[in-house]
């Protein structure tokens, strides 16, 4: 259940990830990321927030988070990536900045649509139950609507990736696009070491059940590993 | 994520598995059945079917498919179980049947909702793509409708399992039912090892790949293996 | 069609309620709540925010709210209850502050998730139509996320209730899960009746109306009265 | 909440009401049929099926169901009304005969969209637990679809009603036309006595249970009574 | 398939459409707003916003939007018409004012619920991608609420239309309402092109591909155009 | 957007797209059948059934039908295809032959999943409300389930088609995936015109009709020409 390529896309094509927060690029698409990436294709992560604070387990210093975030996407074989917001506060609610979210995607100057002008785009799939991940879900979709020709970068292919504890879900999604990622999940265990402010020894931020989630969609297609999305959009 | 009893389940009530063929009673709801049954509640199993002849990769006797369903329900602690329908031609369809199916899971006269009186029904669930499961879904379904108190048993909780290959399906069911089997990931594998006919070594009848869609499901409740269901009726 | 305890709930349990304003926690789930109650199981209701202002029908005063709200639960036997936010100016718009709305659920220091550690978290459902209803659901969902064990705490249970006039909904959800609650009704009508300034003689806000509802529900299962829930987890 | 017409039907329009068994085209739509029928509509109902046979809770002897529906379709104001299969063995199974059934609302010699020509089909809606019932939604369905004009009948407006158990159903479906039947529900109690085999003094065949269906029903536009329905088409 | 009348509206009645911004009350429902002006029904259209900014493709100024919008409403023979927020800064999230979204639509003294107390609401489908027609949505249902009569007007109908680019949505709605345009399109053809400043020469925005919307609508019901509805509320 | 290659096949892959009846190949995927074909890949159609019998508007002759057939599949550049069952009686009815479609689908021995090894199997689509398109569909969707590698051919990619008269649905689906056939109008034009005695002058099976679906799918990715599908896999 493998092609050599995956949807089409080849060397020199780019695709452009959209991330709530670090660590989203890996733990959802991480081995379609790197699978892609070591075809030739040119791959842009556009982060877009980290915030100062106390978290659960610890605590969030965005300087550590970006450094993460940098290492993570070169394990994966990213080529640029970004982090657009730095909430110092970490006061921020960015469920309550939906424009500004979708002028973010359209148009942030260093990696977004504009600016990569990619065949893909890989954003939070809809039933995602956190805030941030529902708001850059509908600004990504948003942003991703079609534009005359030449006026706007419309991107042909559209898919949403899984979030961290996307079990937790009361939206029932057809995921029905899979990636074999068996080669991947070295790159990818990689990647989500890197985060080792956000990752835990168990439960759902564990690295043990993200494989049990990769290893069941591997299931799925009869590979060892694979990622799931859900294909919101594929013009041919 | 471990509760004493499962929904409220307790010693001497009674439970009703209704399996379109032998080995759904274990692929699916195999942890379940094992748990409920060494806290003493009875459970008893209701195989609709086997046919005699060829299948992909051997061929299908019902006698031994019947040696190895005792053993599986052994395994797993099964009161009482039985295969209604033996088709000796192979050329049975069951799912132009239905009708019959639901008077089958009616008034079989040894296992059925009126011989056992069970407080829960199990049946496959909805979105199975095998034309028998969907058979016996609906008519389990139907057999399930109220009745007025003392004209005949109505179940008060009503759950489906997946079948074997239900990771492939066109319906997004809400799975939010979740059992915690670690304990019984022992008695599971034994009933699985007991159908020698039904799993094969790879693929979606291999245990490895039951295996992975149970630790995917115990990542869900932050548990090594569950079961997870869609709970059609809970009543209390 | 009635179980001795609901879904396995044991005296002593505890089990959180969240409404988004005063009588919300009454007209969904008051009869299941004073049921609970009853056995010696102990409920907590987290009401979100009162304001202060006109309303179609009459004004709002905060102090006379919280007053109807503690003897509402006064009389559903509720063993403690908190207002979190008052809105003096009446002009918060709640549904924009998602952040907070998920603190204040896993954090507030009397009735919350960390304060509580519940087993069953009973929240709005999704389909509510109301801005409120529909952030309250969104942030009880959102806290109600898996942790890892001992970290934070994880509601084995989670259950959306109806709002006052859900009938008025886009979303058609399961209502799957259903408590007889012939015995609690009145109990809950005197509940809805010390909500004077709220509940009014006719329409959907009426005691007529919310009773017709519920023998609705009664009549999905056979009982006298019953209330439906939304069974958004249930692990065992 | 009402108006003078019910969906802009007028006097001397058709209407034509699929029912799969007598006492269908009552418990759903009843109330439906008596307004349209009093305000000059011409009602005409097509019922599938009766068999003989034992029945839980007595026997059914086509004689007598017939002459069940004809007193219940008097108290309907309905125009005209056929049983168009007798199974004297009791035997058959509808289910199985989707194409007969296709043919059948076409093309029935006097009771069909051949014979009636009708601006609105109302048929049981597509979640009914019973096989008969989805058999007849989905035949009432595909006898529905558009044909070029003077070909063949198609009515502008179809509508599907509940069937007398349908609150247990795992079709949650948009229940969004709400007919007013305030001022028919003694003529529906009526049709609904007439069939004293098929009602029972309590559980879901009671009359007590349809009438709190439809009370609830009204809860949803402020009503006393009304009927509510899946619009499937309305074309104008 | 086509009736004397949509819906059983009547000359007199009052109907009230909101949009988002000026021109989606002509590419969504335009050619049902002139056939309803024709035959003497009152038409308001309640416009929530323009902003004063860029665009891709453009400025915009509100001045000029107003006036297009005017002329617009004149084609389509609406009665009165008002754009309620002009946002000269151009920065207003109006998707993070839920509450006054839905008290500008109960309360706006020229064009409201409470000002026109209409039959039938027309406010944008709930599958837009558009963050602010999904406000609207919302706000429009909210709104739209039924009310104990005397109190507040509650619309009986309430209808949701498609937005300009709305075959970009994740969401599959039932669209069963449809209303035969063929003789409105000139108007609503003249309407688009009072649009100068919004509609495009070619792409989603162009006058040739919301004729292709509208015509293969028409296919729906065999007639030359049509507009499809989501009919969310029919209360007869 | 207008990718070089659909979904990445390559000139040389194998492609099985299942009819029901002849026609529903042209109608539905016929362009996309050109385009692939155009571009070296083997296409095969498996034509379920035609029977004889008056029709609506003719009669069926299944000679005359099987040469209309070979001359559109010709149009449209097919390498194969096959109608497998004759129905010389008309009397047959398809959707009670669940089991033989299925075997019919992975086993005829000249068109079929074993004979033809495609890498993509393309089916009627879920919603259809004919009962043959939903047997068909449903058989297909169980021939396609994942098989180990070695023992039976799985196809990596399954896409469901449009019907002839699909707007006609109550089945929201999800057409995600489009196929640029903007150069292909003019083989599928002239593959209908070769179905003389189906195709009408106007209606739902007219050709203007099929051209205004293709329109409006155009409209969706702003190309002249599309075919919209529900991508049910797409495995890489």
């Amino acid at each position: 259940m493998r092609a050599d390529d995956v949807l089409g896309l080849r060397p020199c094509d780019r695709v452009l990830v959209v991330a709530p927060h670090p660590d989203d690029e890996t733990i959802g698409p991480g081995g379609t990321v790197a699978r892609l990436a070591a075809t030739g294709i040119e791959v842009h992560v556009l982060c877009v927030t980290v915030r100062r604070g106390r978290m659960y387990g610890g605590a969030s210093d965005p300087a550590v988070r970006e450094q993460e975030f940098a290492k993570a996407c070169a394990a994966l074989g990213v080529r640029n990536q970004v982090v657009a917001w730095i909430d110092e506060t970490g006061l921020e609610d960015v469920s309550a900045r939906q424009r500004d979210l979708v002028d973010l995607i359209e148009r942030h100057e260093e990696v977004s649509l504009a600016a990569v002008d990619p065949v893909a785009l890989i954003i939070p799939a809809a039933g995602g139950y956190h805030q941030d991940h529902q708001a850059v879900y509908r600004a990504g979709f948003a942003a991703a609507r079609v534009h005359p020709a030449g006026l706007k970068p419309t991107p042909r292919i559209v898919l949403g990736y899984r979030g961290v504890e996307d079990r937790w879900s009361a939206v029932a999604e057809p995921w029905w696009l899979h990636v074999d990622t068996s080669d991947q999940w070295p790159a990818k265990e990689e990647a989500l070491r890197a985060y080792s402010t956000q990752m835990r020894a168990s439960g759902p931020r564990s690295i043990d059940q993200v494989e049990r989630i990769d290893a069941a969609a591997g299931a799925s297609i009869d590979t060892r590993y694979a990622e799931s999305f859900v294909p919101y959009r594929l013009a041919y």
